[in-house]
């Protein structure tokens, strides 16, 4: 596979390994948003004019694309600004209606931030309390111990369908028959797993599932949340404003029906569009191709730095486009700092994943993802920066 | 001023009288963004390699651009979704801290939905109450009533600075001093005045100002919270996630000092930098030339209607770039259905603003606003489809 040239913002020789933060984008999305804003735009849902009916059938076709690729249906997607917002509107609307002082909430130790603080505001505000499923010695979510850990108590379980710092795959149908086991709700979430591999809502039976538009090779500031029609149904609304309600007056509001109740004011028309572009743009190349391509390219840089003495790897070895490792006796962000000058981006950091890392006794990792648009050459060049660095530091 | 050859998607001879809803873009705001993704993509806040340092420059540098154009200061800017989203921010972080049971909001009687639903669900949650300002005969937010009626019971008003629907313009400074007399904040909506007139939240004086990009000639997506450092400063988080945090545990979560508290997860980076474009072309016009331009257009589209006896013009005679009018025995939806027929792109329907149309005596009205593209040509084009209108149902 080799899909550089789809992406005008690649230049040739750049190593872009940091599609775990962003992805690039194909120049079929930036076409579709160039044509949003520069020949199609107009406002949604309220205009009586052509232009306006057309951008209404583009919007809710977005919609009806995104159900298709995750397996859900189209009145089940609620297009957010990103995971985080997905999460926080669950955390907030359900976890208002549905969880109550002394319930408690299933996480495990790899969570991103977006996946542990809104959790801990809802638990915070309701008298709700978090526990927190441990790592395998291969780091994975040890759903042993969360069969072990889990009781009628917990409302909720909220797990990573891939890690953001280790690439570890979530046995997510698993985890979803676990919580389901004492009457538990699941809500996965897909930021890693959406662009890497086929995802299917229906096969999981999970209950809400999550991910942001700019890691798929979409717009930013565009995200989706899936939740099943029945718990969308009985959850108040989110933000009050413009296409939520069905009427208001002072003395009485009333709300639309999902998802129209969870879309306050004027959405982001032109994002929904880039992200179907997006969505069409992985599914011709194919999730399973894209899953292939980066697993391999995970096997090589593992493979190479594992020859390195002084070179730790973390997560395990069938890691979806994820390697994050550490170099012993440097600082990642020095890692980071010497490989950008030989053109290849990576990333150093606590990667919004502190309670991992004090799990993994680091302060941080440096981290390399894959993304459709890395090649063997991009391994080679990576590999090339830390053997300098070994010998810079060595 | 003649702008429509800046504006790609406005083809010749149609007269788009939607920018109350939603502006078109110029063609410099189409490129930051296809430059935004096509070239210079990057995350922000979290990247060692140039790229990201660049891209974080840029997110920064959108960011003193707003506060310049509005004279607020670069931390007391907080990029949200829209302004529905800056809104509900206020009414869920300002109100969360400092409103109690038994406390008064005021708003007036020509809200936006997104400045009434997001106080009903604060007011609702805290036990607090809603008083709602009257309006003029001449259909402004009655100041004197305002007056009369504000105790110290008022913690906070919520005010449009110029109405969706009427085009009416607030006094600001006045209604802030008022709001002021007795300790209250005020939020000022500018989402239909910082498109049309010179706006400095310093010289109003007011605590919180919000208005929404894809208004103001910028992108779908982002909008902008301006409050006061201090306030700012005291509030809550409202979304829990990545960039928003000092240091997660399962412990113990703290948080970033304002702006970053309320910017949780990968901001709508693109967003802002369209919003940057967007404000320069504003400014290379100039607010006051643009606010002349429409209010002329706005008197010749008056002075035309009211020769026609069956029409019925709202709103004040000074409004600011938005005409409502009825005319009488044709539902606003045929009214807009027969001028789009004639090229000619008008809003009808309530506007989110229902309880406004109850004062009014309507269901709803037909709505022709004016952008920097519009030209007299448009005007003559709206009054003469009218007139066919008043043929065709006469």
């Amino acid at each position: 596979m080799d899909r550089v040239a789809d992406f005008p913002a690649i230049p040739s020789g750049w190593a872009y390994l940091d599609t775990a933060a962003t992805s690039q984008k194909p120049q079929v999305v930036v076409d579709a948003i160039t044509r949003g804003y520069g020949e199609t735009y107009a406002t949604v849902h309220r205009g009586v004019y052509q232009r306006s009916a057309d951008m209404t059938l583009a919007y809710e076709a977005a919609r009806h694309r995104v159900a298709g690729f995750i397996g859900g249906k189209a009145d089940e997607i609620v297009f957010v600004r990103g995971a985080t917002e997905g999460i926080n509107l669950v955390a907030h609307c359900w976890a208002a209606a549905n969880l109550k002082s002394g319930d408690r909430i299933m996480l495990s130790m790899l969570e991103h931030h977006s996946n542990i603080v809104p959790w801990q505001m809802a638990a915070e505000r309701i008298g709700a309390a978090i526990d927190v499923i441990p790592l395998t010695t291969d780091q994975r979510i040890d759903l042993d111990a969360m069969a072990a850990m889990i009781t009628p108590a917990h409302k909720l379980v909220a797990l990573a369908h891939v890690s953001n710092v280790l690439g570890s795959v979530l046995d997510a149908k698993r985890a979803t028959e676990i919580a389901h086991s004492v009457g538990a709700k699941i809500l996965i979430d897909g930021c890693q797993s959406v662009p890497r591999m086929s995802v299917d809502v229906a096969g999981i039976g999970c209950d809400f599932y999550v991910f942001s538009g700019h890691k798929l090779y979409g717009p930013t500031g565009i995200g989706v949340l899936w939740g099943r029609a029945e718990l969308l149904d009985t959850m108040p609304p989110y933000q009050g404003g413009g296409s939520m309600i069905d009427r208001v007056s002072f003395e009485k509001t009333t709300y639309a029906p999902p998802p129209g109740r969870f879309e306050a004011g004027t959405p982001h028309i032109v994002g929904a569009l880039g992200l179907h572009a997006a969505i069409d743009y992985v599914e011709s190349i194919g999730l399973d191709a894209i899953h292939a391509h980066e697993t391999a390219l995970v096997r090589d840089t593992r493979a190479a730095l594992s020859q390195l003495n002084s070179v730790r790897l973390f997560g395990p070895e069938d890691s979806a486009g994820i390697v994050s490792f550490a170099i012993e006796g440097v600082h990642p962000h020095d890692v980071a700092t010497i490989l950008d000058e030989e053109r290849v981006a990576i990333r150093a950091g606590h990667h919004c994943a502190q309670p991992l890392m004090a799990a993994l006794g680091v302060e941080a990792t440096a981290r390399a993802s894959f993304g459709v648009y890395n090649v063997p050459q991009d391994v080679a060049a990576l590999v090339r920066g830390i053997e300098r660095v070994t010998r810079i530091f060595g």
